[in-house]
């Protein structure tokens, strides 16, 4: 399949830089970019990679100078090239509309208008899904769920009973919302379960990753607060709350009973203690082991995770820390001499006095003379 | 909905220190507690923080003082404050009761009496299913596995063929067992997957969590002992045995073909090398990494995993460690400077000299006088 | 059940050295092998084990000596004893054949001959299914997907719109391929998905562990290359380019936009940030924190991971740092003292040159006389 850069140009309603009758044959980032393809360059970073880039031509912001090579200007350069690449690559649409015979819906459960459900999902008794809701295959939602309006849940997600999800919520495939947390009255030799009453809460605007589990609280609610977005294979514990817009990276794992600003971000496999609070705006480095509170506005790293600038000293230090080892071996060798060398001061004033005998006596003697 | 002190309190038969007319709206952790609503303090440690929290009045064991705050005491604060809180947010309960016909069983297999088999779950050939076993939506049991009675496995769950689990074990949503060890023959340049004809045992009174996955063995099983209790996220590897009461939490990773004693307790995050034995009782801090076998009755923290106190100096120093840098360079210029003082003891004893040339050279020239 | 070495060692058509009359009752391997059962040892380190090991006989390799223990060697022990061990633990076969009337096929979806749908899948519109391939129960294979021939795919993994899998691949349980990548933009104060429309393309002879995300690229594949072994919950992110035959272990997570050359081995619980490139057969150690580009046929190790004799001579020299700062206290006092001993030359002089009046004034006396 190929169409001309003119064809795609006016596709787009772009402003096209360069011969209309150049033929594209696929589109790809300029990474992988081939002859023959189109790419894209949304930044000055990126354009100066386009040198090295063997893609017969490139869509870009109005105004991007992309010097001999091809363009076509457009406003929204990322939606523009998704378009085009889907002509290259055709979306098929899934066919299943409204609710599928193959589901399970309890006749308890209310069904907002514009839902889809898929062969395969369940819905328990007294559950409630809101208008424009999109419940994927294999989908679970147990007994007492609420889902808001023009909510999406992938396919074999699954909500424990009286999870309460808000609007415009994203739930990708396999996550597990409302599984017991980890507490256990160990005090007979035995682990048994703690209190498991509570539930989960998810605001609007959250997008919750493939795989990520958020267990239930112990009474009340584990929260995740609006526009936060969480990766895949995140896991937050039982009576978390999770602040606004937060940013929680893949495989981050957050103890129980922790709480966080908004607009905290915490980068992949950051691991949180129990009971911590974390601050707003708080960055997070990728690994950090958090082990007491973090204030807000801060960047910490490192396990157990400190101030960044500090840690940066620290790993400098580290970094030296075998070259360091040795010096200092060598100084202590040196200080070794130095002492030996000044263990005999007596035999120092000795020399000393000694001359001055031979001095005076010169005198004496030239005196006698 | 709301309900007076005195209602609720006779609703778990408590005995109630305060105004029996006050209004409760609602319940909620000591953190989130509010005006109107009832909290929860089980511990001296709670009881501290009720003087900071908004709540109207308290669940408290017999005996406990909480001053001027109305309370309600009672044996078992954990189960009748869940009760209370049931009050005001009712449970659901799912409908189905016996096996779904919209489930999958084959004809092969056993079903215990009691057992409750939700829409969509699968059964292969020969299962056996223990009696009061429930089985919820989208839970794949596969051919030759047997459930003990009074077992509990949640949405999704996947068990692959030849499971062997326990009486009374929960195993929550998307956790997976008996999936192929990750072991391969690499020797021709392909790498080609490792005999895989074992299987995974799990004991009675086991917990495992949502997205945990537990590899079969090679040739037999890999085995969670009897009252272990597994989180989340969740990884053991083929051929491992855990032993009985073990607290893995979440995210930890075990190699393959470990061994673990009684009691152990793994913190977040920890990693286990391949071919390791921990003892009994022994507690692995976050984020350890272990590279080699560790002893019973000890607690290991660090990466590589080592004795805690150990470990403990070693972040002492090394959070001094820029500063003893810095004092390091100063030292050594000190130990330059004095070596230059010592290097030219003749110089000094030339000066000494001269000086005495002057004064006898005086008392000559007195002499003349 | 029982059987006679004899017997056995017929069953894999081995020689055997021993008494052919000896009752076996089971096999395991050398670790858990008790009285009476059957134990393998295919190599040397594994013969030496043999000696404080209970089993009554062992399988090896032909030309093994084990000494008095009965053998039975073979040429491949390792599926000769998974075959023995299968006559003490018959395999159970599933019963389905064909595709189940209980899954849902999309009637625009193209299914090749002898492929085997299970109760409860879901193929989605214009899915195209290769030949012999299989879909467990509530595998999930959404529109315009691509499954080639001889695929297994294990229950409740799930395959977004587009992806694009290979020949004799191997996709574990709950595993999720396409998932959005975690992209945002975030300029308003709010995290604005970005554009999603890549897919995931795995190639042939790939194998996937239970639980593995593997996000959909921006606009075009996240691509993992041909014969790419990856563990249960490993993280691969959107835009991501896996070479060939990389063994990925459990819990590694790969951030956007990386690639790997051939032949890269990342032990368990790696991190990779993103937009870095990993060169051919390079190894990282467990727990690794990657934040920069690592070259080709290198080991590197450690946060931030470095070279691995570089990060042994760190360890050797961190293991050594609270000793050493110890011993650096006393070497400045030391060097203190050493300094006081000479922060007075004048004091000296003074002395010296006393002295010196000294003996001239008795000289001067001795001429006054």
């Amino acid at each position: 399949m190929s169409f001309t850069l003119g064809e795609l140009s006016r596709l787009v309603q772009g402003q096209l830089h360069g011969d209309p009758s150049i033929v594209i044959c696929g589109t790809a980032i300029i990474r992988d970019a081939q002859a023959g393809q189109l790419t894209l360059a949304d930044s000055d970073k990126a354009l100066a990679k386009l040198a090295t880039c063997g893609a017969a031509a490139v869509m870009t912001r109005v105004g991007m100078d992309t010097g001999s090579l091809p363009r076509i200007e457009v406003e929204d350069v990322s939606s523009c090239f998704a378009r085009v690449t889907e002509v290259f690559r055709p979306r098929q649409q899934e066919g299943q509309r409204g609710v599928s015979t193959q589901a399970f819906v309890d006749p308890t459960a209310v069904i907002g208008s514009g839902a889809t459900i898929f062969p395969g999902a369940y819905v328990g008794a007294g559950v409630v899904i809101g208008d424009g809701v999109t419940l994927h295959p294999g989908v679970c939602v147990m007994a007492g769920s609420s889902i808001g309006d023009h909510t999406t849940i992938f396919a074999n997600a699954v909500l424990y009973e009286g999870t309460d999800v808000g609007r415009h919520v994203i739930i990708h495939a396999s996550a597990v919302l409302g599984a017991y947390g980890f507490g256990y009255n160990s005090s007979t030799g035995r682990h048994l379960l703690s209190e498991q009453s509570g539930y989960v809460k998810v605001e609007d605007h959250v997008e919750i990753g493939a795989g990520a589990t958020i267990d239930r609280g112990t009474y009340g609610a584990t929260v995740i607060g609006e526009g936060t977005k969480i990766d895949n294979q995140v896991m937050v514990a039982h009576n978390c709350h999770i602040g606004r817009h937060n940013l929680l990276c893949s495989q981050v794992g957050i103890a129980g009973s922790c709480t966080t600003g908004d607009y905290v971000v915490m980068a992949g496999q950051v691991g949180i203690g129990d009971h911590l609070n974390i601050g707003h705006k708080t960055i997070l480095g990728a690994k950090a082991g958090v082990m007491s509170d973090v204030p807000s506005d801060v960047i910490y790293v490192g396990i157990p995770a400190t101030p960044h600038r500090e840690q940066m000293q620290k790993q400098a230090a580290w970094s030296k820390l075998p070259e360091m080892r040795k010096e200092f071996k060598t100084l202590k060798l040196e200080v070794e001499r130095l002492k030996s060398l000044l263990s005999a001061p007596s035999q120092t004033q000795t020399q000393s006095s000694s001359s001055e005998d031979d001095s005076c006596g010169d005198n004496a003697v030239s005196d006698a003379a």
